[in-house]
C-alpha cells in the first residue's frame, strides 16, 4: 500500500478532498470587529433567548452545523462521521450537538486548536475513502468559558495585559471527496510542547513555541518555505504570543512576518478593550470559516498554512502548579481547480 | 479511489492492521479481582509515590504508552500518532502525556468509549497508510474521578445499587501496518443516543442504548450476527445495564447473551463492595488490554465485537438537570494469520 508520509509529522492527501461549505457564528462583540461582515450570523446577545450561557453554546454549534450540512446541499444522513469537540469540561456542547445532529460522532479534545484538529481527521477520512462526506467544527462563548476557567462574570474582573477575550462563536466545515471548494492537502500534526510557563494569563507565550515547532516541521517535512504560502495563520496566540512566533522563527532561519496573521490579534480592534487579543476554540473557527475560506473561494489567496494553537490546562492542573502545555496542528488548504 | 465504506456506519479495514503490543496497570482493588492475575503491572497503592492521585494517572498512562512502545520493539520516534483521552477536565492526563511522549498528538474526549476511539482512529490512520504505527491509549483513577465528578473522597459516600466503582487503570496498544498480532478488521463508529436518564448514579441505563444502537448498527451494516462473534464485549455498563442490553437486543432479534460480556460486571468480584460493577476509561481499557487480547492470541478467542461504553456528563450538565446522552465505538479484532 503506497504510504502517504512526507515523513516527520506531515502527511499529504493525494486526493485533496475539498471543503464545500461553511458556516459561523459569533456574538456581538466579534461582530463589532474588524471581520464582522465576514461572520454569517450574529447573535443578538450572549444568550440568545436561552436559559443559560450552555445551552446557548449548544445552539451555536448546531445552528453552523446545520447550516453547514445545508450549504452543502447535504442531509445529516449524507454526513458520515462528525469531528468535533469544545473548551467546556467533558465537551458538552460538542457532545450535545451530537446528540441532536444524529451523525456517528467522534468526540475531540484539543483547546484551542479543535478547529483544525477536527478538519485533519475529517480530511485523512475522506482522503482515505473512509467517507464520502465529514462535519468537522468547534466552539466557545466567552460567558461559559469565563466562569468556567476564571471567575464569576458578575464579579467583573479585570484582565491583565497579556490576557486575552475568549471568542463567542461557532464555525463548521463539510470535507467531501466531491464538490467544488478549497482543497486540504497537506497535514502536520503538532506535538505537545512546554517551555515552563505558569501564567494563565499568558497562554500566547504558552502556545507560541509549540506554534513554532510545528510550522518549522512543516517546512522541514515538505520542504517548503514561507514565501510557499500567501498566508501563514495561528490560532489565538495574541499580540505577545504573535511576536514570540514570529521572533522565534526568524531564529530558525524562518521568516514569516510579511505573510503571517494570528486570527487572536484579527478578530478584535485595538479599541475593544480585548488586551492581547481573542482566544478561545470559536476564535481560529470563525476566522477560518467566515474569513479565510471566503478570501480563497474569491481568489484573494491561493494557498495558505492554517494553524489552530491550544493551550492544555485545566483549573486542576494550574492549582496544582503545573505549568502549560501547548499544541499546534497545520492544514494547507488550496485553492480548489477548476 | 476505492470506499472502505460498508454503509451506515461500519467501515472495512481491508489492510487489516494489527495489534502489535498491548500494556495494562491496575490498582490493588482491581488485581484483586477475578482478572487480576491478567494485569502486567499492579501499583502498591493509589498515590504510587506521587504527591497528588493526578499525577499518579498521569505516570500509569506514560508507563503503558512507553511498555506498549518497548513491547513492539519501537522507540518514541517510530510512534506516528498517539490517540488518547481521559476523564479528567480538559483531558490534562492524556496532554501531559503526549507531552513527556513527544509524539504527534490527537487529544480524545469519548468519556468511558476513549479506548475504542482512540483504536478506531489509529486502526484508520494505519490501514489508509497515513501511519506505519500509532499508539492508542486512556486512562482513569478512582480518587481523580470520584473527586472531580462526585464528592470528596474523605467525606466516604456510600454507593447508590446501581451505581459503578471507576477503575484505576490504564491500557495502550500499539497498531502497526507490519508485525503480528490481533487484526482490526471493521469499525463500526456510535452515534450519541440519549433515553432521557438523569440519574448520574445509574448511568448503566443512560449507556445501554447507545451500546444499543450501535451493536445492531454493526449487524444491520455487516449482515452479521450474534453467532459470527466467539465474543462480544460492551465497556462499563454494570449488572444492571447488561441486563437492559441483553433485554433490548433480544427485543430487535438478537440473543447476544451466551456469548456477551460486559467489562464492568467482570473486572471485579461480587464480594467487592463495587454494586453494579466497574466503569471509567481505564475499564475497558484494562480488560481489552490485559485480558480480551491474550485469549484472542492464545487462540481461546477468533473473532471478537469489542465495544467501549461512555456516559457523557459533566458536573456543570448534572447541575443543570440535562440528561446523560451515551455512545459507544466498535471494532472487530480476530486473530492475526499465520
Amino acid at each position: 500500500m503506497e504510504s502517504k508520509r512526507l515523513g516527520g509529522q506531515t502527511i499529504i492527501l493525494k486526493n485533496r478532498p475539498k471543503i464545500i461549505s461553511n458556516s459561523s457564528i459569533v456574538g456581538q462583540k466579534e461582530s463589532q470587529g474588524p471581520l464582522g461582515e465576514f461572520f454569517d450570523i450574529v447573535m443578538p446577545d450572549n444568550l440568545w433567548g436561552e436559559d443559560s450561557w450552555e445551552k446557548t453554546e449548544c445552539r451555536m454549534l448546531k445552528e453552523v452545523c446545520e447550516r453547514a450540512i445545508e450549504g452543502a446541499n447535504k442531509k445529516n444522513t449524507d454526513i458520515n462521521y462528525f469531528f468535533a469537540g469544545d473548551l467546556l469540561n467533558q465537551i458538552m456542547t460538542a457532545n450535545f450537538t451530537a446528540r441532536t445532529l444524529g451523525i456517528p460522532f467522534f468526540g475531540l479534545f484539543g483547546a484551542c486548536s479543535t478547529m483544525t484538529e477536527s478538519i485533519s481527521l475529517g480530511a485523512i477520512m475522506v482522503d482515505g475513502g473512509y467517507a464520502d462526506n465529514a462535519l468537522c467544527a468547534t466552539s466557545s462563548h466567552f460567558c461559559t468559558a469565563e466562569r468556567q476557567f476564571r471567575y464569576p462574570l458578575e464579579q467583573g474582573t479585570q484582565m491583565a495585559p497579556t490576557g486575552q477575550w475568549t471568542v463567542t462563536g461557532a464555525g463548521a466545515v463539510v470535507v467531501s471527496n466531491e464538490g467544488n471548494g478549497p482543497s486540504i492537502t497537506h497535514i502536520t500534526t503538532g506535538k505537545v510542547v512546554d517551555y515552563g510557563i505558569k501564567d494563565v494569563n499568558n497562554m500566547g507565550a504558552a502556545m507560541a513555541p509549540a506554534a513554532v515547532e510545528t510550522i518549522k516541521a512543516h517546512f522541514e517535512d515538505t520542504g517548503r518555505n514561507p514565501q510557499d504560502y500567501d498566508l501563514i495563520v495561528t490560532g489565538d496566540l495574541g499580540r505577545f504570543g504573535r511576536e514570540l512566533t514570529i521572533d522565534m522563527l526568524n531564529k530558525e532561519g524562518y521568516d514569516i512576518a510579511s505573510r503571517y496573521i494570528d486570527c487572536g490579534c484579527e478578530i478584535y480592534g485595538e479599541e475593544q478593550d480585548v488586551q492581547s487579543g481573542g482566544s478561545g476554540c470559536g476564535c481560529s473557527a470563525v476566522v477560518f470559516s467566515g474569513f479565510i475560506l471566503k478570501k480563497i473561494e474569491e481568489g484573494e489567496l491561493n494557498r495558505v498554512l492554517m494553524g489552530s494553537t491550544g493551550a492544555l490546562l485545566s483549573t486542576t492542573s494550574t492549582q496544582q502548579g503545573e505549568s502549560i502545555p501547548g499544541i499546534m496542528h497545520l492544514v494547507v488548504i488550496e485553492k480548489g481547480e477548476g
